[in-house]
């Protein structure tokens, strides 16, 4: 995928949705700079629970909400679990609100523009900036040479070898396991559950990111399960699958957990606990 | 319908069209000026047929036309008699020539905005930009100031009555008759043909406007016409009924016709050419 395609896919996400393609196109034409990324129609986490806003600059933290008269946004809000949702506390928001007055519609534009050009060049100035590029954002070469991942900052890959890689692993893809046991990090596995129905698992995430609840779908197997965990003291680096606004599968960090052995249970299934939203890469 | 309203509709034609969508929406929000209209998906005459192009000025005469590779135009032409064309001789056609690369494509978009800002801004020193007015553009009283309808410049109406008064008549709404004899302009007749099929006639006109074809389909009443057109010496100033590319009706303005009766015929059917472009509005 190229960036036009990129940008081009993502604009499309908007087509059937008019005034929000007139404000996406107009902010993005407007910033004119092709190493400043966004995603539209992206889903949030929010201390209150989940959100969709319509324009997220990740590299600023900033999000676009267009506010339609008379469109209730709840409506569509087709979350499903298998939803790619990003952590979006201490982010900012930004408001279009959309009138019968073009000039207005254009200068709360304008302002938004100007915002983003001149965070732009501060994290410029600031030596911060990380200009948008596809090739490098996925690849778990420029995340070791960072030295970290935080939740934070939203990393993800596109496949399970490339976080296990990431991670000191030398996996070769092929088997999609979805445990994977670190060697790196001692008492560590690298977890890749689904938090959408499958077959062998009911799996979720709460809303604010902080608790996962794990449950067996297969009975005969409930016991074994939870008592091989409550016997166990290994931590989990978690990669949840998902999908992206585009459709591409995605393993976004969502922290390292720990099984909350007290509050677990054979029926209400087996709750994990995040203890860090960083990983330090072991090099 | 308000500006942002007409904007949005515009751009709304090329949804599903993602190139399009692009370059439409970054000329536009470039150029940044409420006073300046365009249509996108405008068919033309030239003088070798029909054509379609993406999006057109009309303050300055100027096509855009977007080049996409393996991208057949011709397919997509869905073109029917009732569709709105306008003249295009002498038109200028910018090309936008979609790659890969997208620096070279918003290289091609920043020229093709300066030259459409530096013609507004030549226009307003010579005093002859005419800014962007919905409410003005199809008000005869707008057209009777100005004097003359060329059909150089496209002038259309929405309504019949709107044409009729603008040519001096105090015809009111009401009665849709295709035609009408001016009081005006001696040995005139005001005519509303339709282009496109209907119970009664067979009409059309040719790719470069200026021969008109009129066929009576009802056989019992063929030779009453053609003996009684063939009997008078009355003109016809022509505004065809046609859709413009939002659906909306409109009567533009295509010349002053005399019949050929030589070349005229009940089987081939009556001729009309072109004898003006211009007509003068008597006050």
């Amino acid at each position: 995928m190229t960036e036009l395609e990129y940008i081009i896919k993502q604009i499309s996400k908007t087509n059937k949705k008019n005034f929000e393609n007139y404000v996406v196109t107009r902010i993005w034409h407007g910033i004119n700079k092709t190493d400043v990324k966004f995603t539209t129609q992206q889903f949030v986490n929010r201390p209150n629970g989940h959100a969709l806003t319509d324009m997220f600059f990740p590299q600023f933290n900033l999000h676009i909400e267009i506010d339609e008269p008379f469109h209730n946004k709840q409506k569509e809000l087709d979350l499903n679990r298998e939803s790619d949702i990003i952590e979006a506390t201490n982010h900012k928001i930004e408001r279009v609100k959309i009138t019968d007055d073009i000039n207005f519609i254009n200068k709360q534009i304008d302002y938004i523009i100007n915002e983003i050009s001149a965070l732009r060049t501060k994290n410029i100035d600031e030596n911060t900036f990380e200009p948008w590029d596809l090739g490098k954002e996925f690849n778990p070469e420029y995340h070791r040479e960072k030295g970290y991942l935080d939740t934070k900052e939203n990393p993800a890959f596109k496949t399970i070898s490339h976080a296990c890689n990431c991670l000191g692993q030398n996996y070769k893809d092929g088997s999609q396991r979805s445990y994977v046991k670190s060697k790196v990090y001692e008492n560590h596995n690298i977890w890749f559950p689904k938090f959408y129905n499958n077959d062998k698992w009911d799996n979720w995430i709460s809303d604010d990111g902080l608790t996962i609840t794990e449950k067996c779908k297969t009975e005969s197997k409930q016991k074994e399960h939870f008592d091989s965990l409550m016997n166990s003291s290994v931590n989990r680096i978690v990669f949840p699958r998902s999908k992206d606004n585009l459709g591409f599968t995605l393993y976004r960090f969502k922290g390292i957990f720990k099984t909350d052995k007290e509050n677990s249970s054979i029926e209400n299934g087996i709750i994990h606990r995040r203890i860090n939203n960083r990983i330090e890469i072991k090099k």
